[in-house]
């Protein structure tokens, strides 16, 4: 089975916040890898990952980083492949990540989700990869489909809520 | 009974907050509803609830939402009825939401009270009721000189407070 | 013509910005007054007049101001009038005006809009008004549809712009 | 010609920045569209849109907007195409816009790119293009390796400054 | 005992941080009151208050309020008496009420301490009062010289920390 | 005519700021001396004013800085005068300067204005003076009494202002 | 054992902190100090350390500062030797601190690391003492080469994650 | 002459702010070079210059960046020499630049100066050079000495300023 997507995170640290990326893929029925690499530690691991990725099959990355956060922003100079960013809360709530993920100078984007977004950044992926796959895209539309029943539920909670003068 | 305000929520982890507007209502006796929507994940049952609020009797319309918080926007581009927006603080301190709500482009205007402010905004539609409610301007008049007795019962704690040079 | 609404400003450097609630007040055919009041240097003149407003028929009130901005807070602390909040960029961008009106305790809303947000203020005065006044709504309406007029414009302007792989 | 990538916008005045979009679009000779959309003042345009996209052969959505920025947030809640967010910076050095359009709930992604980044967003749009179509992919490269080419014209500029304890 | 620095603030719950502006009041054997009042809840009282502690005997005038933070400017407006402002921290961290009370337009200073500082507050007071005070002067300068004793004592632990190639 | 007052700058681009301090104290009659020093680039000249201030009858400080604004803290470590800490808009809209200004640790306050806010330094300080200067008082409650009037003139000029409905 | 560097902190309290930077440079086995001294409530200490530090042999100074943070540019004011920096995250977060070390005025730079950054702190220092140490300089590169082992280890638990697609 | 110093820029743009580093360093006659390079453009030769640079005989990088300001903390991941960051404010006013650049993870420190702050880079390279340099050292505090200059040139300016009540 040969991974399309390849989630990367700089510390084992990220894997709480980075766990619901991999259960959505999961959940989509899309071969997946996860690694770490750091953008300072290990920078030629980076280097060696991001130029290969292509030939490996790999189609979309999904990358998560704290503080000054370079990992996406190095991976997506490396490579044509889309990289999906994500900014983890490691200090100042996450707002140094977000910033350091999302400014990139014109040439290299990175695709940026939210501060500890790692079920959207999995569910861009499978976006991407829907593009060219139509089993695929029938899951996503079955998965949207199913996020109203949060809502459904929600309802039902709030109408048990008491109220002299509440009428639902 | 039909209800005059509705309060409307992205979802039950808001009840919390939102459930002081909805003792206000209660306590100023106005007719209300609660509900659970959302601008993302229910867009079609937003535009429902917003095109048919005037047609149902509703008033005024309280929504609440955090982070990327659409929800006050979208529910005011649907309806020419007053809207008022409660930021919730699920992100960043709540700093996202309240600017997601309070910055809207001209022509479309959310009322944005402060961050996790249900009760505010609970007053706030109270007010505008009122302005065609002489009772409830009454009841509203009464809250309002109400609110001194936390002061009062706040300087006899300090009075107990003793310092050798404090003179009071 | 006894004016409706109350359009409160700290200083004639804040009119340039005001100046669009008042259009659209006039556009709506609301009888509205304006006035210079500052929280600071003419605190009775602002006290005598939220005291009063209700007495005269005022029903809504506007009040703009920047900085460490208190007006539209104390005038809201001495009526149950609603009071519409307009943060004044006067400096740090405005974010210190927005958060001394929005930020409100319990008890004592401001109706907050946009940073500079006038016109936006003004509608909202006019749909609350609107509550019960169906003329009024009438006008908001048609108001509300005219904003799509904005768009259709905006689509021709963009249907003339000439690149080689551009289908529309 | 059937369009692949459609340049949402809300407003003409956002043009100067979304020309860059186009440009590139134009360069990677992708077949796109350009039209303007406003969450708020032409919210079932916007639907009409949103829900039509996949069924016209639309491949991926660019978005701009900005304050409150709810246009791209509203259009990935009912598509399941990738949506591409830029922030406009019209207020706030566009921290409001940014922080709008990154902070998405749980299901709903936008690929944000950063303040005024239209030209990464089209290089995004791209990218996911070229997963299925290898002469995009191609492209794509070559305009990749042409980024260097300003990095060796820097060099050439740095050069000719003169310093005497310069040494290159 | 006339008291010569009175201490107001918005809510018993500011107590745990304004108790350290009574400390060092009655360490420094100033005389001082202590009352809530609240600008939005009880303006008439504040009005009172302010006009009338001159004539009290009132020297300086220490306010502390949080969120939109009202209370320390709407008490200068009205007094010619020296008033200190301290922010306090009941939601952003502070910094909205650090900026609603030091952010004052030109006619009405508040001198602000830092967020919460309200033992520093008390000095400045102090401070205030010993340009006409010999003995509290001397008092304050003891207490100066005593700042350095923490230091000391802080030398002492350090000396303790061993490490192997810690010279100290 | 010994000084009562010293202004303090880092550097001659503050005095287009500061001059309003100086303006103030010439309208109060209060005796006054302008100077510039450095906390880093003179910092034995700080020391030697700050230890020499009180015995030449200096009775208030006021210091002005930028970014990382040193010069307040440092003065006010080295003295039991009040120091009046005046933040310059010198890089960040000035809130570097400001936080650097306010934030200062227990034992050691500065008396922070607003942004720029050089003429409130300079009424802060007549308002110490005031504390035992009858004349002053009088002086300075009269330029109180005066701020009223730029209302009244801002009211003429809003009262010419026409509108259709405005009813003033 | 003459010490080369020289760690100033303003607290004890900020030793939990600080105590990474006196670890790695124990590690490095470069002779060190460790000191207690506050630019606020021991000046002339603060100045007689800075003045003799480079007497005594010290090289590279760590200065590590909360709030107001004057310390690290204060001593930086007083000596040639290089200063390092440390923010600590004593209230906002540490972004006061931050500013309040970073933006210092031409001609005093301090050396910044990011907030609660200690041990970056000590590598800084040992950096610059490599520079003239070449045992020092490969302990260095050696530590260096370390840093790969904790992405080795992160690897290591990644690979034992179980999910359905997960490839590797 | 072999270069000591190697200033690395990310466009030709951050010149203009860069040159005050060339400058300095010339002024302390340190041989520099001047080369363009992008962590996002040219990663190769980032990669390149970084593994080279020691052997070269370079001992001090500067590296200039803005928005998601990457290219120092990369070089930074590639050597052991100290590098020394400078945020250029490309926009948000360089808060993203300086958040990106100083906030490393442990183990890979970038000695961050402020924001445009290149003389101050160039300064601190030299404080590094000097620790074994004895003829740079005499020159760095006599250019210290100089700084004050500018403070009695100040004096001159301020002496010049004529009030009623300005005593000096």
């Amino acid at each position: 089975m040969t991974p399309q997507v390849s989630i990367i995170m700089g510390s084992v640290s990220d894997l709480p916040v980075m766990n619901k990326a991999a259960q959505f893929l999961d959940e989509m029925e899309i071969p997946f890898e996860m690694n770490a690499l750091s953008a300072h530690r290990t920078p030629e691991e980076v280097e060696r990952f991001a130029r290969g990725a292509e030939g490996r099959g790999i189609r979309v990355i999904i990358a998560a980083a704290g503080m000054a956060a370079h990992l996406c922003g190095v991976i997506a100079s490396m490579t044509t492949l889309p990289v999906v960013g994500v900014p983890i809360a490691a200090s100042l709530d996450g707002i140094d990540a977000l910033l350091a993920i999302v400014q990139m100078p014109p040439g290299i984007p990175v695709a940026t989700v939210g501060i500890n977004g790692a079920q959207n950044a999995a569910i861009l992926a499978a976006q991407m990869l829907a593009l060219s796959d139509e089993a695929l895209a029938r899951r996503l539309a079955s998965y949207k489909e199913g996020l109203k029943k949060k809502i459904v539920k929600a309802n039902k909670e709030l109408a048990s809520v008491q109220f002299k003068f509440k009428t639902n």
